[in-house]
């Protein structure tokens, strides 16, 4: 099958990938319908993790069942399904508690490499969630969002206590950012602050239901926060970009008592111990349990309440990716849509 | 009148200070009728926090209303208060939600310093809160604890959601960190692990309400909370100490979707993000509002449920104040009280 393989920073290659298969009994075999590009690859293609060997891409997914394993007993062949980044027994303490993406049992399905055609995923029952019915086309891309974007801007909006009566600001307006805009609009937040300085993604965050947009940035963009919210900071601030300026600049754009749901992936982050105890937030945060918001999500999505298929503002084939990886890169694009 | 002064690190005196006076009409002046030495004075007594100047201390208190400002309403002369450390207006948005110790207006009382004859309050109304009578003598060691020791243990174990059913440890056997056990038991915690290698502080922690005790730190101390917890970590961890090894310590002894609540003043610590991302807990803490929890606590000693006045196991007249700094900087005392 073809499936997209970094082999050095800003080289992305569609080549020849073995055919995955069945190796435990609790996996599934999916064709994809459609896969993407995530803001967290850009980690790999720009070279700050480093690419040791051809590495297989994407962990993005939706598609149809073509084989389970013998002891799958929910998921079936045939079934159209979304699952998360990490693989879960949806069973144990950590998943009953809602934190699938750190189960006892957690896999990183990414292995595999989801910019592909076809893709194994370990713990078919407990990752996998089933659309009512085969979906329509236009709801795939909303339905792909569903995998990471949206259930990762959700969390960082559920992780944020985004809610009723509630100021919330977003920091960074990648795809996340901008789901995260439409989580918390959705959970009920009375203002919804988005901070981004890129015309076309905000006008997106107003369409989503940001009512304000602040330009600025690190503790400019926090007094602006503060100014916004009658000197006190926001009540929930979603973090959404992963670096120290931007940790920083979510902890001082939150008043004391409020909370920082924080989904970007860390890299190179040091959180000084003074004054985040002086700063009385609370900070939650990591790798997004998607699959607690799966069913709820599809539901939103099945009877287009959300329509968070709107970030993918490009669409290639697959054999394209590495145009897809160039113009997220460049920020020419919010993120990048592959059909295998 | 007398007070304790701090001249240099390990030079305490108690010398005569100026009697305070009304400043604001929001002000009144106690006269103590118990103060003490807290934990967090130790920082200033260690040279670890800089001492540039003759500094008075203290900042835990109960005592008796001499005097009222003009606009003080609801604090009487002669009634029996508390108060923290921290003075607020009690009717800030900040205050109204919980965060007292950020109020907008919020004081430090200890600027005063709190180990004296008297002490002069800013906003009375927003910060004491009296007793429905003059308390007999025994209830008077629990009442001053609920000034901080007490107020600060219970918010951490509040901010790490310590409840029914849930698992708990403690890092830390000071004061704060043994009274947080307590707060954990009344907060209907299952099982809770007191940190300590200390005899006379394990007991304590044991008749305060801990199920188990760990001698372990570092990292062995983790584990051995993993151990004690199927694997997983414990639901709720609260770090009472302040430095790098007890923060890094809460943190990995917390299961994925955990919660740690911090009460120990942050010297030096820096919180690597990238583990913290991938740890999944949530962090809050900071000082304490302890005016959140003063109604309560106060009802639960005046009918004595409770009896935190245990952790003081040295009793000194005021004029020996360096004895208990010493005895606590020796860990000979858990807290000393100091009798005006």
């Amino acid at each position: 099958m073809r499936g997209v393989v970094l082999h050095r920073p800003r080289d992305v290659r569609v080549e020849q990938r073995d055919t995955p298969t069945i190796i435990e009994n609790t996996d599934a075999i999916i064709r994809l319908s459609a896969t993407c590009v995530c803001g967290s690859d850009l980690w790999d293609y720009r070279g700050i993790n480093p690419v040791t060997q051809p590495t297989p891409m994407g962990h993005e997914y939706v598609g149809i069942v073509e084989q389970v394993g013998s002891e799958v007993n929910t998921i079936r062949p045939g079934q159209f399904v979304i699952g998360s980044f990490f693989a879960s027994d949806n069973t144990c303490p950590i998943c009953r508690a809602g934190y699938q993406s750190a189960c006892v049992h957690k896999e990183y399905v990414g292995a595999g490499g989801a910019q592909a055609e076809l893709l194994r995923v370990p713990l078919a029952d407990g990752t996998l969630v089933a659309t009512p019915d085969l979906p329509s086309d236009d709801l795939i891309p909303s339905l792909l969002a569903a995998s990471d974007v949206l259930g990762t801007g959700w969390f960082g909006a559920a992780a944020a206590q985004a809610g009723p009566g509630k100021t919330v600001a977003v920091v960074g307006d990648g795809g996340v950012g901008l789901l995260a805009v439409l989580a918390a609009k959705q959970l009920g937040a009375q203002q919804i602050i988005a901070m981004s300085r890129h015309e076309q993604r905000q006008k997106l965050a107003l369409e989503f239901g940001a009512t304000d947009i602040v330009t600025e940035r690190g503790d400019e963009g926090a007094a602006k926060i503060k100014e916004l919210t009658d000197g006190l900071g926001a009540d929930s601030v979603i973090e959404a970009v992963g670096t120290q300026q931007s940790m920083m600049q979510a902890i001082r754009s939150t008043r004391p008592g409020g909370h920082v749901g924080y989904v970007g992936v860390a890299h190179g982050v040091q959180l000084p111990g003074e004054e985040l105890f002086y700063s009385h937030v609370h900070l939650h945060g990591g790798p997004a349990p998607v699959r607690r918001f799966l069913p709820d999500l599809i539901g939103l999505i099945w009877n287009r309440t959300i329509n968070p298929g709107k970030v993918f503002d490009l669409t290639l084939p697959l054999d394209q990716a590495a145009e897809g990886y160039r113009a997220m890169d460049q920020r020419r694009a919010i993120k990048a849509l592959l059909q295998p």
